[in-house]
């Protein structure tokens, strides 16, 4: 019986992971709950874990004062990481030091603090599993498979709710348009970034400290129907995909049933049909690059990219900026940043406040 | 280095075999050749084999009187098996009882004896790898994953060159048309069977022997562009698919590296485009269906296929019958056959004068 703490289980990937949970009460306990949105007392009459961290301190359940606090709890071996930002950076942290199972869905960690996290994941030989559906996908396409022999990583991407448009199509663009998500129903924050690819950015760099590789090896196909989930081509011209619906149900089961998988497929089956493939628009989607060129000068410079995207999103969502101010706005605050190289845990959560100071 | 007999090294897999060994002459040394056709001789002054089999006794080298003298070559550890049709079936029992490695093209081999085969191979624990590129697909798909959580092989198919075409735009057929596959450059005989779609039947069966794994669970897709040269779907949902160009190079240089992959790609590499898939027409294409009779009965039924299907298609190459006589007569001559359960190699021999007698 795997025991499980969801960090950010009133969220998107939090709720079909429990979802997932759900179809297998003998393998899976939900032992604990993080979460900062609605919708957490009804998890907690179901799921009954043994213990929750929540900002509402009237909830009826064993409460602990921090997330850190949270991932320590003894019986818990594996932590589902899936609150957006950095807010649980900390947390992951202590919960390598505590041998706990990491199931990685909260992207910005890797993207902030890349470099800290390869060193203490290969310092606690800890076990940490993609729940992004890209990095999922290459993950079990490197299955059996000497990555040594590794020609590149293509991750796949729709495209987003503006693919086809132009700069130009994209001056007046509502809050609505970018959240109306082609193929994946997420929270807003990642549905802007899709819109911006620069979701794609922070998958890139994920890519880079999750599997070690450089970041000339990692590209990027926009495939709009979503059914690849992406690719490893082999030194030898082989490339191998992962297919599947697109639903985050896949990877999160993957995950959860690793190093084995299930013997059964609660979802809908895949049905095959006309997949295409196209050259991401790197000059209506900046930001794409943008993440490539911060990932690659490291430093605090992808902790600029995070902080600065996250700032101007909830900007955007306000009706303070308009939608292309975000790539504008990010060129200019990784243009002004004075790099840190090697930089500490405190170094990066400082980039926060500089950003704040200069937006 | 590995020392290499290629059976039937003036066919078309025989000849990229040699254009793969060409490559990497640190690693592969061709210690010997077997060939039925022409070339034989510029084969013999480039590649300097030890030992041949030749129909030709004036031909200048170490001539042995067998294939299956040929196989037993102290000296070789891997045998190409690229021979069309079943002459070749003894010699491959030989080497498996020699401890050979064997990478096998010759389909027919598995179709007329897969059971007979698959018990040889157990009991001598021989390594047999496939060099067709849909057998090599599914056995890379494989790597490193559990065979108990296949849902299902999903082998690919051009189409061949009557894809889109209904039964009755088939009545004037020539030879000319059916040699041109739109997809794969090969041989005579297997271009045929590409536009009846018996090659995929006998691959069907091929794979069930080769992997084990029941008809039920294999399925077959059409997808014109040869891309993706098969898929594993498992039972968890996921399906893996391998990609790269359509060149019989490919699964020729990965079994030759096997279990490694090789460090260079001497062949184009592989540029995304759109791909395509339909389901295949059963009534237009009937030899399909034939082979998953034929291969569920088991028995003598898929030698009795394989027989008549190569004496058909030597009848229509010589003008004495037409196309959907093939397909015609294979049925009838199922029909007739009395099945032999649990057949000896003997009674299988046997099939093709029974088939010779009754066609």
């Amino acid at each position: 019986m795997k025991k499980i703490i969801i960090l950010g289980s009133t969220g998107s990937v939090g709720k079909q992971s429990l979802e997932v949970i759900r179809q297998y009460p003998d393998r899976f306990k939900v032992i604990g709950l993080a979460a900062l949105g609605e919708d957490i007392e009804s998890q907690i009459n179901e799921f009954k874990p043994e213990v929750v961290y929540v900002k509402d301190k009237t909830v009826k359940a064993n409460q602990v004062s921090s997330l850190e606090e949270l991932v320590g709890y003894p019986k818990a071996d594996t932590i589902i990481v899936a609150i957006p930002g950095t807010v649980a950076l900390k947390a992951v942290f202590k919960a390598i030091e505590e041998n706990k199972q990491i199931l990685l869905a909260t992207k910005e960690i890797s993207v902030v603090a890349g470099s800290l996290l390869e060193e203490k994941i290969k310092q606690h030989k800890a076990e940490v599993l993609p729940l992004d559906s890209e990095h999922s996908a290459i993950f079990q396409c490197l299955k059996g498979e000497n990555r040594d022999r590794i020609k590149r990583l293509i991750l796949t991407c729709s495209g987003g709710p503006f693919r086809e448009k132009k700069r130009k199509d994209l001056e007046k663009v509502t809050k609505e348009q970018v959240l109306n998500h082609p193929v994946w129903k997420m929270g807003p924050k990642i549905s802007i970034d899709s819109a911006t690819l620069m979701n794609k950015g922070f998958e890139v760099i994920e890519a880079h400290y999750l599997f070690d590789i450089p970041y000339e090896k990692i590209d990027v196909i926009v495939h709009p129907q979503g059914v690849i989930h992406s690719m490893v081509e082999f030194t030898d011209g082989n490339i191998k995909a992962l297919l599947s619906n697109p639903t985050m149900k896949h990877p999160i089961q993957y995950a959860l049933f690793y190093p084995e998988r299930s013997l059964i497929n609660p979802w809908n089956n895949l049905e095959l049909k006309d997949l295409t493939f196209e050259k991401p628009d790197r000059e209506t989607f900046p930001c794409l690059d943008y993440a490539y060129m911060a990932g690659k000068i490291g430093g605090t410079m992808p902790a600029v990219l995070n902080y600065a995207d996250e700032a101007l999103i909830e900007m955007f969502l306000q009706g303070k900026i308009k939608y292309l101010d975000i790539p504008r706005i990010i060129k200019e605050l990784l243009d002004k940043h004075e790099n840190i190289t090697n930089p500490s845990l405190e170094d990066i959560l400082k980039v926060k406040q500089w950003v704040n100071n200069n937006i």
